[in-house]
């Protein structure tokens, strides 16, 4: 089958590797057809240690299941479905408190532990199925799988960053990034109830994007200027949340420099750091909190998708590009040279 | 009047100073009964730099109105009233959000913002007293005062650790300190609701005064020896809620070390550091959050008298020792020392 692997800094090659097949009775095979490129692949398409050998890539799809192991009950051949970024069993202690994402079950985790798998091929062993995988109720070729396969990780990534956020009807929030993540937290703002949402990025096209998502403001500036102007759109107070849908020390600070007393920081874009300043000086003094993490997205398909289905949301917006397997190359070029927001694969 | 002035590390001393007076409309003039020394003094007590001259210290107590500005309302000349650590006028859009530490007004602060005034003194100017005090329905001879005067600063403070970290009925809670703070965020954790409550600190009185207020098993190994402890206590997941009573790095990490996955890390103890890990290897892969700061103790007074004054707790056991003004130098010298818990002074 064919798949995209990654040799390293802006070396992805479409190649042949040996079939996904059933190795445990709780896997299912799912035969991919939609997946898509993540902010967070551009990370190891800038900076990979190619000494490492090349990667097996992807993390988001929708497919159907050609085969089902033994002590798989919840999905069978034929289903459609939808697989979050992160495997779980969804039934263990730390699942059951919604938090998929820290999966207790040995198998858990992120695709990437996974050498010989990825969602940018053909097909994928899907470990605990039963846990992972949600059924779709649309045929495969329907309109709506672009805003479906949101689901997988960046819709849910952005909603997890208002969950956390604490954001609720009445809400000032700040949305740092105009990312896909950054433009669907403007979306589950919105959907919380937010009352202003003003959102931080400087790509005219995506801003705008984000302001039929609900943004109210967009801020165009970044740093101190930046932090100025929400604070002139905050009466000189700042926001109760920011949603931080970057992950550089800058876009730390410049939450930190936006948020008002009291309020909270919700990270859901991965640090690219490790220290970072939360003494008096910058969290302590006005009770500032922190929150965020990887998306338990398995714990927010329920409650997304018939948002979806009848149309009252169309998250898959996100998607301005599309390719075949063939194209995938391209497809990171040019989500890196940011001519494209975010691609959509139909292998 | 008397007051108790520090003049450097290790060097504090009683003298006289020009009695306090009312210089606003919106102060009131407080003859201290009661008063004490914080395990915040002794920071200035470690490093102060001699240079800025001596520093007026105390912002904990308990007095007899006698004196009022012309737009005070809520006081009146003879009642006995608590001061909370921080001024605020309890009016502002902050405020109404219970978060009186941070409140807007230009008046509004610590009391080591008025060099002039001090809680370790005869009396003291309060300014904004119609937000800032609150009137106690006892005379300034009672025996709950050492409770009361708890509300001033360490109980709310405590209480704040537990109410920030979101403590409930069923939690498990980790304290890490078995200072004051510490011992009472113990007992607001247990007022809460909280199922489990491990309390880590070495010094076994203090320890014992944590079991009485509600801890359920002490831990005085400390680092990675004593998070094995934690861990082995809960199952290998650590506990849901840290409340870091004690503000150096290492409790900070040991707070890390000791949360559940999901959890989260409530700090009430004022960080010695500025920068700390919270990257991916620190909270955010699991999706631990920080929350707490300077508590907002004006917002918990009139919830937590009641059980001081029906007699449900007695916060005021963490008193261990009571002086004089002549005898506050010593006292400084006792808890820095660890041979007093914290001293309680009527002037």
């Amino acid at each position: 089958m064919r798949a995209a692997l990654m040799y390293g800094p802006g070396d992805v090659r479409i190649e042949d590797v040996p079939d996904s097949t059933i190795k445990n009775p709780t896997d299912a095979l799912v035969r991919i057809t939609a997946s898509c490129i993540c902010g967070s692949d551009l990370h190891p398409y800038h900076s990979m240690d190619a000494a490492g050998g090349p990667a097996r890539m992807g993390h988001e799809f929708i497919g159907i299941v050609e085969d089902i192991g033994s002590e798989v009950h919840t999905v069978k051949k034929g289903d459609l479905v939808v697989s979050p970024f992160a495997i779980s069993d969804n039934v263990c202690e730390i699942c059951r408190e919604n938090l998929q994402t820290s999966c207790l079950h040995h198998e858990a985790g992120f695709w990437d532990g996974l050498p010989d798998e990825g969602g940018q091929s053909e097909a994928i062993r899907v470990p605990l199925a039963d846990g992972t995988l949600v059924k779709l109720p649309v045929a495969a070729d329907s309109a709506l799988i672009p805003s479906l396969l949101t689901l997988s990780d960046v819709f849910g990534t952005g909603y997890h960053a208002a969950v956390a956020g604490g954001v609720t009807a009445g809400s000032t929030v700040t949305v740092i990034g105009d990312g896909a993540v950054g433009l669907l937290a403007v979306l589950s703002a919105r959907r919380l109830g937010a009352e202003q949402i003003i959102l931080m990025g400087r790509h005219e096209v995506r801003t705008d994007l984000g302001r039929e998502f609900g943004a109210t403001e967009v801020v165009s500036a970044r740093g101190e200027e930046g932090i100025a102007r929400v604070r002139e759109l905050t009466r000189g107070l700042g926001t109760h949340v920011v949603l931080e849908a970057v992950g550089y020390m800058s876009a730390y600070e410049q939450a930190v420099g936006v948020v008002r007393r009291g309020g909270l920081i919700s990270r859901v874009g991965v640090p690219q750091y490790e220290e970072a300043p939360i003494g008096f000086a910058s969290l302590f003094r006005h009770n500032i909190r922190l929150a965020g993490g990887p998306a338990p997205v398995r714990a927010y398909i329920e409650e997304l998708m018939p948002d979806i289905l009848d149309g009252t949301i169309e998250p898959g917006k996100v998607f301005d590009a599309r390719t075949d397997m063939a194209g995938v190359p391209a497809g990171y070029a040019d989500m890196d040279q940011r001519r494209s927001l975010k691609v959509l694969i139909t292998p």
